[in-house]
């Protein structure tokens, strides 16, 4: 009986391992500096990895059903090609699945990182037992998945999910994907702090200028999140502001859509006490009533383990 | 064995209905005044209908699978429950499934009529054989449906695919709906009218003006159409601006759900060759590299019988 999981989560920084059991409960985890390695090398490397897991649980290659792997890049999901990595621009058009699999003997899964994120999160996270749930990442980037009917759907050319790339705006900013007036172009992690130095220059007061000590290059998501608890209203509002923008893109997906659960995860979803609630505004105020009554917005519950307990779960979803 | 279906599309005028074998093909017509009858009528009407369709055919009730309806408006299709009819005001939460079983003895299936034409056009019009398909229609509002991988989607509570209620601009005017910006505030035919007359009013030059003797009241989108055809640059930079508009929404859809095309029907969709390729522009120009390329714009193909001819095919799906 395959009754154990090795589910990888690849990161800018870290390369986060773990052993799971088919209920996604971690067993053991390792993890590695993903930048120490170059192209070739990380497949040895989470091979090797893998590998270590499972013996150091005293198990057999019998016992697995397989790996699973989340690329923060465009992935292929069926031939397990990454098109790219976000952050290693040397990877490029990479047959991550069947190397592995040559590598290890063991059947291998590779999808991008969000859509691993939102398989954890329907199993034993926020969306628990849903079967329409729309997910959202807030970083450096804003990505999505998009769960429907109890599956993963991964649209004609297998990269559906962008939600990053819902323009909120017909003539808003241009956006880094080429297009324009995208939400990312209004909440990205660059975009956002575009914004905030610009406003500063122009006068706005906020403590935040204390706190860089009037270097606005300084200033970070974290920083803007302290000036936020420490009851900064310029701050505050920026925040809010981001949840107002997201909360527009939202409204035409739940319009659109009519998922039952949205689950915004991420490095500034963490901010989620300033956010969330110009988030629920916004839907309460502009989706349309059966819709925005039938939806609610949760923060993603997993953390730091969604990469590895999705991965896991993506490897019993694909095998059954 | 059960050879035939019962095609129905209520319409806010006419009431058409269709005898079709299972390919489609429509062997036998009826229609009548849909305002003739007042509630608990129309099912009669529709009863009656059928029956003197399958009779005239020399059929009996064991060779038909089944009565499809379709309706302008807001239902729950694993009920068979009509909420509200548009334009038929007195219809509300309408048990039209039972209703018909009953009076017919034959299984019956009602939804949406935008879902019921969008089934009809992936199995014999513009969409035929694609999986992934988007569905609009322009008139006095805009509707939507959304098949994705091979299946009609419906959401958390059965009301997805409100295409005219996505958001195109933050700060847009108010719509019928309740919410802001959306699409349907622009392109919804007394939206579009009313931006008509106001321009006109403004001082705009058209031959317009004078094809309505001035009373601006009277203009309607055939007169918008005659004058584009006449080459008039006002009628057809307001087409060319709908497309744009429509383009803009199309650009999110398409960059989240990744469809392999999009078909637009309904009447106004009748300005395709001034509408289509302000469209087509807007996705080339924003939507993502990979999600613009997998796209097509397509019109509606099955036209004054896509109604019945979908309604047929819902009954087939719905048995198989």
């Amino acid at each position: 009986m395959k009754r154990y999981v090795v589910g990888v989560d690849v990161g800018g920084t870290h390369t986060k391992l773990a052993l799971l059991d088919l209920r996604g409960r971690i067993l053991a985890k390792d993890s590695f500096l993903t930048r120490a390695y170059k192209k070739e090398e990380i497949v040895k490397a989470i091979s090797d990895a893998s590998a270590g897991l499972i013996a150091k649980r005293g198990l057999k290659k019998k016992d697995i059903l397989g790996i699973g792997i989340g690329v923060p890049g465009l992935v292929d999901f069926k031939k397990g090609l990454v098109f790219y990595f976000v952050n290693i621009p040397a990877w490029k058009d990479v047959p991550l699945k069947k190397k592995i699999e040559k590598a290890t003997g063991l059947t291998t899964f590779v999808d991008n990182d969000v859509k691993v994120m939102a398989l954890g999160e329907i199993a034993y996270g926020a969306g628990k037992g849903r079967s329409n749930v729309i997910c959202m990442t807030l970083g450096t980037g804003v990505g999505g998945a998009l769960i429907i009917d109890g599956k993963m759907r991964r649209g004609a050319s297998l990269v559906a999910g962008e939600i990053g790339h819902i323009p909120i705006n017909e003539n808003g900013a241009r956006c880094n994907c080429g297009g324009a007036g995208c939400l990312e172009a209004y909440v990205g992690r660059e975009y956002f702090l575009d914004n905030i130095r610009r406003e500063l220059k122009s006068g706005a007061k906020s403590l935040v200028r204390v706190m860089v000590k009037n270097r606005l290059s300084r200033i970070q998501p974290e920083i803007m999140m302290d000036a936020a608890l420490k009851g900064d209203a310029f701050a505050k509002r920026k925040w809010e502001e981001m949840g107002t923008h997201i909360g527009s893109a939202l409204v035409g997906v739940v319009n659109f859509i009519n998922p039952g659960i949205i689950i915004i995860g991420g490095g500034i979803a963490e901010a989620e006490r300033f956010i969330f609630g110009a988030i629920r505004k916004t839907i309460a105020k502009r989706a349309m009533k059966v819709q925005g009554k039938a939806v609610k917005v949760l923060k993603a519950k997993l953390g730091n383990d969604a990469g590895v307990i999705g991965a896991a779960e993506m490897v019993k979803r694909s095998l059954q």
